[in-house]
């Protein structure tokens, strides 16, 4: 366990904020904050419940569709609204909120995420996606999604317009003259991006951010996901189940950066699931207090759809039975290896398969006491595995409460995590550097 | 006067708040505020302020370019993160933002303004424009705007697609039923809007907004943006030099909108630009203070092509020479007509006649002490010339520090202007009803 020093390595973590928590029955519990999804309030107390654990930022998802709304809510304010009014509330952490590059326009992106950063003094992260489901193209005017390929070109040449957007205002060129120019207009200027997608004349009507850009963060697997990772992302959230998935994607991503010619660090924060108490019993106690408001016929259901199987009249607390092996299953693949794997590990009964898979199935899930998930926090950390989590709490707030009270003094008294903040902006809290112009 | 009681009808006032004031060289004042344009507390502070005055709401225009950025700054912070913030900061003071129905999806614009007035517990509107300028079209992929009635069309498809949106979630949806259902699926529904410009499956992922829908405010002059405003607009914004002007307008749609059946009040509240002082001499003086702070040179130069004309070398301290009469004009009529209109009531020398047409130029301007202000409001306000209005401060904080502390106890003497809120939303503040769900 090192020492504290300025030069020392330490942990970044972001409060992943998910509806009432990240376990899908959460809403369901009696003490839930199910009611206040729709009150900034709650927005605004979370945020500075995570400024008070001195977290790195609020992490925000999103979706352009309603989802299954019989089954909770995972989103109801938008994300850059919340976020305006919950920066006001708090003084020093950051805001990322994930903005698809498939239904704005860079224009609009560029301008609230660039307004944002001012009226934030900073504080602001952007994470580049590119929406998935046909749902949300039924919303914005489209009858299916892109396929793939192209929706990666798309937010490739998105980011480079919102980048460019930034820059068409030089740091300098504010000048207030009271006897001549507001702006040197000769610092502020035309893009003229004119690519596959998209016109951008610019410049953007909003000044240079605060920090040069708002932090770009990207969360891709895929071939192009990490390719476009390689290239523009300064901060990484990803999916790792355990310890061997988490290094053999931290190894490829900072190798290709390195390739690269990019000297810039890239931090990468998997997500992770807690469950924490003073003993491992009451941990576990509290998972399965979750587990058990499943409405167990619907999940069932759900699962007999992943497995391609009926499994309505399987045993609730029994061993799950063996399932047949990847190689002899033909539905989709992703889900099913993960349950594989789920199963394999952990041994779980039914009942504690669907609450793994209704609380960040393919992220890691670590149930114990402040002191063993520390440890293997720290261990991810030192081995490749990690600069840090994206912290998916089951339920909110209990869940960030239960981390930020244990786990994080924890990860102070072991020198791996701030005690107080140092800088003021959010690449200040990340180690990024300010970009220049370009 | 009449007597102050619940039933008397009351003048609505918004701040139409525009960067440093509506009068073009007022960051050019030694006192401005050009250096807090980028601080969300500036904005703050002036919605506080607006609300120390019981105003309606606070107004915000805005455009999609970033426009002649070495003349000062119109815009800066993107509205609706800025309203996200300043309804946090104050208590019962509306907002009401201007969302261009050329560039947004329906499915962004109705989410962000839901998500505004769930944040603000009811307290926003929607100034529904179509943006005019191709230098706004090639910042979202257009090469120039499409035409005048294809806008109107287009605008028209949008407000519906997003009341749809807005209505997609009964009143009644939210269950909260922890052994049940979230939401009532029965009570959330897709809206299948396929029209010419949009389709948008639905429903929204924003349960239905706190007022229903957030107050629909509208702007046009032209025959297309009667027609809209007398189907959708629940308030109106309207530009009225004078009296008579005032009138053929206020008439017209009031005449429109019953005519359709609509049995709501729609107020129109007319921009008013105002310099207050205790006396005369001094409201005079605080006008030519500002129009002595406007760049004669360049503003020569704009003059020069408004009239088609060069008038580099005239007297800027004497008369304003005859011009030609609007039939002996050849060029863009709109701003000549105002300026011939300026000219002949007003006998402006060339200084005074550059400082009107820098400050609102085609809206009413009134000079003058509080209660020869608050004169002239009335008589608008009784004749059939306007419900309230849009006050446009020459410079601000300082203008409408003025006209709060000095008019509008005038007008409330007068029992024509509230001594204090006695709801809670926006709807409330404009007598307007709760809309049901469609």
């Amino acid at each position: 366990m090192g020492a504290i020093g300025v030069n020392s390595r330490m942990m970044h973590l972001n409060l992943f904020l998910m509806g009432c928590g990240h376990h899908r029955a959460a809403w369901r519990h009696p003490q839930s904050s199910v009611e206040q999804l729709g009150d900034i309030r709650y927005y605004e107390r979370l945020a500075q419940l995570a400024e008070r654990g001195k977290l790195d930022a609020v992490f925000f998802a999103d979706s352009g569709a309603a989802g299954n709304v019989s089954d909770g809510s995972w989103w109801y304010l938008e994300p850059l609204t919340a976020i305006a009014a919950m920066s006001r509330a708090t003084q020093h952490i950051g805001f990322i909120s994930t903005v698809s590059s498939t239904f704005y326009t860079p224009f609009h992106a560029a301008r609230l995420l660039a307004s944002l950063d001012h009226i934030s003094s900073g504080r602001i992260g952007w994470n580049v996606v590119t929406s998935m489901f046909d749902v949300e193209a039924r919303n914005h005017g489209y009858e299916s999604m892109p396929d793939h390929a192209e929706r990666y070109r798309r937010a490739e040449e998105f980011v480079q317009a919102v980048l460019g957007l930034w820059d068409s205002w030089d740091d300098d060129a504010l000048l207030f003259d009271r006897q001549g120019h507001y702006a040197d207009p000769d610092k502020v200027r035309s893009i003229n991006h004119h690519g596959e997608f998209f016109q951008v004349d610019g410049p953007l009507n909003v000044p240079r951010p605060v920090q040069g850009h708002p932090v770009l963060f990207q969360a891709g697997s895929s071939e192009q996901g990490r390719e476009l990772a390689t290239r523009y992302a300064e901060a990484i959230y990803a999916v790792a189940y355990d310890l061997p998935a988490a290094q053999d994607y931290y190894r490829d991503i900072k190798q290709r950066v390195s390739a690269a010619g990019r000297t810039v660090s890239v931090p990468i924060m998997p997500g992770l699931v807690t469950y924490v108490a003073a003993t491992e019993e009451d941990a576990k106690a509290k998972q399965r207090e979750l587990d058990e408001l499943l409405p167990a016929e619907a999940s069932l259901r759900q699962l007999s759809m992943f497995i391609d199987q009926d499994c309505s009249d399987w045993e609730l607390d029994a061993p799950v039975p063996t399932l047949p092996s990847m190689e002899n299953f033909s539905g989709p693949q992703g889900r099913y290896s993960t349950i594989l794997r789920i199963i394999q590990t952990e041994k779980p009964t039914l009942r504690q398969l669907l609450g793994r898979l209704a609380a960040g199935g393919g992220h890691c899930t670590l149930v114990g006491t402040p002191q063993q998930i520390a440890d293997k926090m720290e261990y991810w950390f030192c081995n490749e595995g990690a600069d840090g989590f994206n912290l998916m709490p089951p339920s909110l707030p209990s869940g960030i409460e239960d981390f930020i009270e244990q786990v994080v003094p924890e990860l102070q008294h072991r020198g791996l995590f701030r005690s107080d903040y140092h800088g003021s902006t959010l690449r200040d809290h990340l180690g990024l550097e300010r970009p220049g112009c370009s």
